[in-house]
């Protein structure tokens, strides 16, 4: 062997392969190891000639085949294969390597194993890595965490293989140890909202215009060349566009209507009740999926009465598309809002220093939210580095503000028709809150004091303070 | 000492000295231990001659003082420091004795401890108990978990101070090991939902007719006479009629507007995520009181646009009120149908057998969410044992499908208005989803076998199936 690899690649099944071979096609050496021999013999054999790569067989032979300070891979299960994997390694490698984590790891197993192998000298990086099967191929958007000196070696050769957008990789070093896996984990977060808000969506413009899903598709197609031009858009037109062959009916009317939720999603929710987030289109995209599995409960309840779904009609009818277009822009930037502010609740959590517009500029190619949208997010951090929320940022918060008769009609249109739009209905609640002067939280501390003497804060005065109830009429006291 | 303790309660702060307490009030002999002697000392002060107490000053002389099976009341802080006194006290123990754990612990560490416990032949009872601390005096709502065994010897004394209503204790054996302390915690997750209704209800009278929250006080003083008829409603009334002696003013108006979330609310959300239980309910009411207190951030976006609160007028204006009251009933309806499915999910993931008609039967007196409405729910399950959610009990279902009109009117006004209601609207939206033939999900799996090959079924055909999305015109197959 005359020249040692850049980087390898351990866990060679579909994502593994497809990193493995990105990297060889941009030039890199890439030692290949997997658990059973068969794999990575696969791989040279039908994609030997793509690049430079170095099967090995056995975990002392991968370790020295690669450069110093050697940068491994482990593209296996989370859990306990991905422990399992590590424990293998970490024994054979010197103080300096770097082995990075390109699975769905939670982030504070991230941090865990982090601070195990900093402990033992060895640098570990949690990367997200979005964009499925082909995004690892042809090139993903990418968000490792990690020390920034292990991103100083790291960094280049994932950059390489990322998506590109504008010249610049998506791409970055996210953050310190955690930060990578927690913002993939917001990613895919933001991912469910935005598939509710657009299922919603289809799912209106079928109930109150009755629509068939390819007249709903050119929609969709025709919203792709606007503001809300984005891959999920354009493959939703795809998907409702399609015919299905054995039925020679509309594809999505012989799809089982019950979705499943994995575990990102609900990561991203319950971490934000951790950290007191209000992430409540994550929450009800979550839970529209459970309820869609219910397949027990909902043949039970079928029958519940309730509005027929009459079709509009008029003028009403004619700009229900443009209104609902106005609801969904209006939802996904509520969505997003809340996803980034997620993102700052953890960076102060655990002490990161994320650049909110770094991040939405890397999520601008290569994964499944990619969109001309998360450009104008870029450029809202850029403008102002430290936007409270995007809500407040000059072009969104005008959008919004112009895009609300829409969204507050479109909303009253589902809710008399009987058309569940959990999503929109949260995004328009939250915007509402957050417009309040006064907020009836202030009723709930009054009744927690009440029944439980939780005490309670005033409007005119610092400390806490306590009703006597059962005494009615004996001032108020601080507690 | 001529007499052994029929029971002993260690950690004397305010819940555990009520305890005592209420149990020597109720003629049984109890054994007292703290950590510091003073306040054993200052319990015997004060209210010595409520019954036979028994002080002891050392973890020895507390298990000799009582009667064997021992029972030992343990009521300190939740995490650590109840592990801490678990240690003391176990290897004192005799085996058959009982260890009762009656804070507020997550179901998940009482089965972690029951299950250490028993491997050393010890009974460990988690217990739920709700009431705050006047309700630990004069008679809580108790939920125990543990054996049956355990409940044989220690069931009779807990039953003798819980609350009653129409006879029968409010305190049962909910289910093995952790299956009190899981339905405790939905129980406060219920509370929050119920109490983000109720605040809401005031939001709307408020916001949409200008009613004095005295005005509204009495709205609610009429609704308790009702079916909403309820400790929280009752208590409603209370806080809203209150007037600040500091400043003259509604008492409502001078409490700062940020509402606070404890442990069990989240906890609620998080084990429904895990359980994928669709508990939207209990979600919008936890991030209600987390966004409630983003000080900052409401600041930043008190100016966004939106409609300002134009009041009601005419025939609309007059039957708001009632209105509000028939959405309020339905969604607290579906607040209580998530959370008992919640607990059904929970029984059936740990293999519980809970009788949920018991479950409401023993929340009708003692605790917060104490209502004749949980009657009501007692005898739907009593009707229908498997009962697959309220909403199709007759009852239930029958006065949530006439209060539908007037829901779906208040939720169109407060969208209107701009008045947040996102407790009602998800409500709402749980119940068309419910009620629908078909869920967009059907476009959500489309969409994930697009992007991540994640497969999808049919309803035409069993198993998983594939699209070659990339080679659109090939026929599905099978994955």
């Amino acid at each position: 062997m005359t020249k040692k690899a850049d980087i390898g690649v351990t866990g060679l099944a579909v994502m593994g392969r497809n990193l493995a071979r990105n990297l060889a096609r941009r030039g890199h050496t890439v030692a290949l190891h997997n658990r059973s021999e068969t794999r990575t013999q696969e791989l040279i054999d039908q994609f030997g000639d793509e690049g430079d790569f170095v099967p090995t067989y056995s975990a002392r032979e991968f370790v020295d085949a690669l450069e110093r300070p050697r940068k491994l891979v482990v593209m296996v299960k989370a859990g306990g294969p991905t422990d399992a994997v590590i424990e293998e390694f970490a024994p054979l490698l010197d103080e300096g390597d770097v082995i990075v984590d390109a699975g769905n790891a939670h982030f504070a197993d991230t941090r865990r194993r982090e601070a195990a192998l900093r402990e033992r000298g060895l640098h570990f990086v949690g990367t997200g890595v979005s964009g499925g099967e082909e995004g690892a191929l042809h090139g993903p958007s990418i968000m490792p965490g990690g020390s920034a000196e292990s991103y100083a070696s790291l960094g280049p050769l994932l950059e390489s293989i990322s998506a590109h957008v504008d010249g610049e990789p998506c791409c970055t070093h996210v953050g310190e140890d955690g930060a990578g896996h927690f913002v993939k984990m917001v990613h895919n977060g933001i991912e469910y909202s935005d598939m509710q808000l657009i299922a919603e969506s289809f799912d209106l413009l079928r109930g109150a215009l009755g629509y068939e899903p390819a007249q709903i598709a050119d929609v969709f197609r025709t919203w792709n060349t606007g503001r809300l031009e984005s891959y999920l858009i354009e493959i939703t037109a795809e998907v409702l566009g399609h015919t299905d062959a054995a039925t020679g009916k509309p594809f999505v009317d012989v799809v089982a209507d019950e979705a499943e939720q994995k575990g990102t999603g609900r990561w991203t929710v319950q971490i934000g009740l951790d950290l007191g987030e209000p992430i409540t289109g994550i929450a009800e995209a979550t839970f529209a999926r459970s309820l869609s599995g219910h397949a027990d409960l909902r043949s039970a309840t079928r029958g519940l009465a309730g509005p027929t779904r009459a079709r509009l009609s008029g003028s009403e009818a004619e700009r229900f598309a443009d209104d609902v277009e106005q609801a969904l822009y209006a939802s996904k930037v509520v969505a997003y809002a809340q996803g980034f502010n997620q993102i700052l609740a953890g960076a102060a959590e655990y002490g990161w220093d994320i650049d909110l517009g770094k991040v939405a500029s890397i999520w601008r190619g290569g994964c499944i939210i990619r969109a001309r949208f998360l450009d104008d997010i870029r450029a809202a951090y850029a403008d102002e580095p430290g936007l409270p929320t995007l809500l407040t940022s000059g072009g969104f918060r005008k959008a919004v503000e112009d895009a609300q008769d829409s969204w507050r009609s479109v909303v009253q249109t589902a809710v008399r028709l009987g058309i569940p739009t959990p999503g929109f209905s949260t995004a328009l609640a939250y915007y509402d809150a957050l417009r309040a002067d006064r907020l009836p939280a202030a009723l709930v501390q009054g009744q927690r004091d009440f029944f439980g003497a939780h005490t309670y804060r005033r409007v005119d005065a610092d400390g806490a303070f306590h009703t006597e109830w059962a005494a009615d009429g004996r001032p108020e006291h601080p507690a």
